[in-house]
């Protein structure tokens, strides 16, 4: 398949929300004009982005609810389940595994893992927390899919190379640093604070 | 100014954050070559971002590290002070409030607020909880410049609002919701299951 970037692909899953609010509804129909104006984007951008993945839509008619969501839910792997570990049993860990969004798209949350022994054999919001040092036998044994990096910047690069190696390809990292990795492993890196200079930016620079 | 798009603007961040790894290494110039291949993008690419802002750089000599990480910061607004404020004081509110990564970039919390009682009165990492119902004299008293919004989705929507008319112009939102402002309002979202969404849609479709 062609290369689809990283934007095209959250527009998908945007569309994807959009199509759902639309399904509770009872609608049946959208047209590209609709699924773009919720997205703040143009029909011809939410054309091209489908098109990506084959035809959709009849001229005229717009696009059938149902089978555009399904699709996109294919596309977007959601018709799978994904199990999911977190590594690092802090603050965000925990707001992580109480996030009710997870569950609803099947990602389930599989395990935490720290290195503090007061957080090990305890949980987080329901999730055991078990010891790092057993990772590499964890994943052997239950292959979650994603891991998610909650450990200190200086912490997470040697994290990465350790989870790679014991077989994960999907990395959703919170370490405030740019992490290397093999072009088989997927790394996201979620920064708060390039977030928030997103806003500084918009604020110092508007009309 | 010409819009500038999100994703450039995330760029920048970007090459801010290995510019200052530069200076910090006591490096003096860089190439657009080097940064390109920092940040995974090409040279044409940093080029054409920073001519934007205007004129960068020698032909052959690269950037100077100092110049450029010092342009980049004002660009990014972030040769000044921000004031945050973040609405709900749960697990997000508390994994943001010890970000350190804030502080570092000039970001300071000033308070969290809720409706709990439980919860008002208290601190969050150090951040004084307030109550909901005195926002509207705070933001007045104490000028604000960017809310965290981190409510359940339901309430989402109406606390924006409420927030735009007591004088918010950016904010960051935690509510795995799409939110509606006017024009001259800056809304980000991040939105945890999408990024893991990235992330599926990636090991799905990988060849």
């Amino acid at each position: 398949m062609k290369h689809i970037a990283d934007s095209t692909v959250r527009r998908l899953s945007a569309y994807l929300r959009f199509l759902e609010d639309f399904e509770h509804r009872g609608l049946t129909t959208i047209s590209s004009d609709e699924l773009a104006k919720q997205g703040g984007t143009t029909s011809a951008q939410v054309r091209k982005d489908l098109s990506f993945f084959g035809s959709f839509g009849k001229r005229g008619l717009g696009y059938s609810v149902p089978e555009l969501s399904g699709r996109l839910r294919e596309i977007l792997g959601l018709s799978q389940h994904w199990r999911v570990i977190i590594i690092g049993a802090g603050k965000i860990g925990a707001a992580l595994a109480q996030y009710r969004g997870f569950r609803q798209r099947g990602f389930s949350i599989v395990a935490a893992y720290d290195n503090n022994p007061e957080k090990i054999g305890r949980t987080l919001e329901g999730i055991p927390v078990r010891d790092i040092a057993q990772i590499e036998h964890d994943i052997q044994r239950e292959a979650p899919e994603i891991a998610v990096l909650t450990v200190p910047a200086e912490a997470a690069q040697p994290m990465l190379d350790r989870l790679v190696r014991a077989g994960i390809h999907a990395i959703l990292n919170f370490a405030p640093t740019q992490l290397q990795a093999p072009p088989e492993v997927t790394v996201k890196t979620v920064n708060m604070a390039m977030e928030l200079e997103g806003l500084s930016f918009a604020l110092t620079n508007r009309e």
